[in-house]
């Protein structure tokens, strides 16, 4: 089979590979009807995912077709429809029964990571009753696959975490896909006022179609003063960072009210500057998540129900033989204006 | 009236000032019975509290008699003996009405910091209705002067932010005053395992006293591993910051668990680095605050029913003429051994 394969910082390639096997009893093997580019993926591009080694076939998002399971699968049957979870469960750890799924201690996020991934025309997918969801019939699947990662982290790591509520005050720092994500999910809760910031006019222009009540581009420095003066001086009572450097999470601790919550959503690659000779008297919460993919059966029944549609951070679709080229419109997306990218088999 | 007075950092004296007076309606003007000196006190005087001018009486803790209230005060009567919190709350902005007194806009921690505090003869406290507390009439003025600050400080920023729960496990890091109220009162919730961190031996003895099941000298540097070990290489779901240094924080972030909470107390004078790069994807809670004293009323009646004993904290007693002595007991505590010094009228 085909699939996009990982050799080391910077590398990457199309190459043919063994169609995976059953290898534990509680194993299916799917075939990838649609699957996506996370930034996640060009993280591991850039060599910053060390868990991830050359070799590796990228990719944990997806939809499929199951293709054959092991004899200990009781939920699924060969020819089902089914929707990848980005997170693999053993449903039996300690970390599975908290519902802690991210931690499972033989799963976890270990698709396109420690194993083999979806960017591929097979996957073999691990706890395969606890980690796969039967797709709806008339269900959309290009909206899917916006399911398999993205929403649920937008949505745990940022607005659940971020404890967004009626009438509150949000702040998403960072309008990329997880930013976006976070601002469509977030707007289930009805907070006032949800200001959007990020250095690019364009996906703050498309941060406006989606909901935010104000964005602000921060690229003249003077975000911090803004969001005060928009807030009469108290600050966010929720700030969702969504890029993952210092500069974003320090501007996240500038902005944050008393009794407030910083959501950190973004993958980081280095410490950042915990202002803590400000912070320690200011009653605020700060939380990190790796999405437990908890809220997938709720997020399906708001696709289903048209309260959610996620197709809106579709922007380009590829086959899968045009996937180096995905790459490329994902990578420069200030230019190509890309938020997701569907790659259909 | 005679008072213990800030000149700056470094410097302090014994002075003669005028007795307070009413000034705004709502105010009460208490003579003090008994009052104690907190580490923040110890922090004002190196120069770490820029709030705190010189010229001001110290002291935010204490109990007393109500000498003369302000037209406006419906709840006490000259006379009455009472409870002196370290927290002024108006009872009517939108923090307090949120029961965030901590940053009441015309009181928080205001008491011998932004206006002349308990160390003296007289203190007027504004907001008099709901800032004192009135004093059973069985009570221990020793043990009630522990819930002006310290108990309520370690109770509600260590053990009820950091989720302190039957069967979980807890790190305290920092075995001083402060750590052991969390300690006493980290007790109510029955975790499975309390594990006092300190560099002074005799604290950690004292720790082991009050409960703590395990305890941990961290001066060899190897405080880490040997939680690790103990956890079984988990971490733990609580850890207690008590200290307010840089090491200190960073030891939590070391040894907290996937899932667990970093509840910070420590006053910190400069930041600290947080290592998103480790626990981006930890599904971690960090929260900082300043005690609201909202537990207070509930910990009056821990206090009568003889759940709790805070007089364990208090090692020794001087009277007010003795408080230069008290204060160089109290800054001495590795040679001194002395937590909570009791300062009688």
């Amino acid at each position: 089979m085909k699939a996009l394969v990982y050799l080391g910082p910077g590398k990457k390639a199309v190459e043919d590979r063994p169609k995976p096997v059953i290898d534990a009893a509680t194993d299916a093997i799917v075939r990838i009807s649609k699957t996506t580019i996370c930034g996640t993926d060009l993280h591991i591009l850039k060599g910053d995912v060390a868990t991830c080694q050359p070799g590796r076939v990228l990719g944990h998002e997806g939809t499929g077709v199951i293709d054959e399971v092991g004899p200990g699968v009781t939920t699924f049957k060969p020819g089902e429809r089914v929707l990848i979870s980005c997170i693999s469960a053993c449903g039996k750890c300690e970390y599975c029964r908290k519902q802690m799924y991210s931690h499972c201690v033989s799963g976890g996020w270990i698709l396109g990571n420690k194993i083999d991934g979806t960017q591929a025309e097979f996957v073999r997918i691990p706890h395969a009753d606890t980690s796969l969801y039967r797709i709806p019939d008339n269900a959309d699947e290009e909206a899917l696959v916006m399911l398999s990662d993205i929403l649920p982290t937008g949505f745990e790591c940022g607005v659940l975490n971020g404890k967004v509520e009626l009438g509150s005050t949000v702040a998403i720092v960072g309008s990329g896909p997880i930013g976006l994500a976070a601002l469509l999910t977030a707007r289930f809760y009805s907070p006032a006022e949800i200001i959007m910031v990020d250095l690019d006019d364009n996906r703050l222009e498309t941060a406006k179609r989606f909901g935010a009540t104000v964005v602000i581009n921060s690229a003249d420095g003077n975000a911090v003063n803004a969001i005060m003066k928009l807030t009469s001086g108290r600050g966010v009572d929720t700030a969702i960072e969504a890029v993952g450097i210092p500069a974003t999470f320090e501007l996240c601790e500038e902005i944050i009210a008393p009794g407030g919550t910083i959501a950190n959503v973004g993958v980081h690659g280095v410490k950042v500057d915990l202002h803590m000779e400000h912070l320690w008297d200011r009653n605020i919460t700060i939380t990190t998540r790796l999405v437990d993919t908890v809220s997938t059966p709720m997020l399906l029944e708001t696709l289903r129900s048209r309260r959610l549609d996620p197709k809106l951070l579709i922007t380009h679709r590829f086959t899968f033989e045009q996937i180096l080229d995905a790459y490329e419109t994902f990578a420069h997306a200030a230019e190509t204006r890309a938020l997701k990218v569907i790659i259909a088999a």
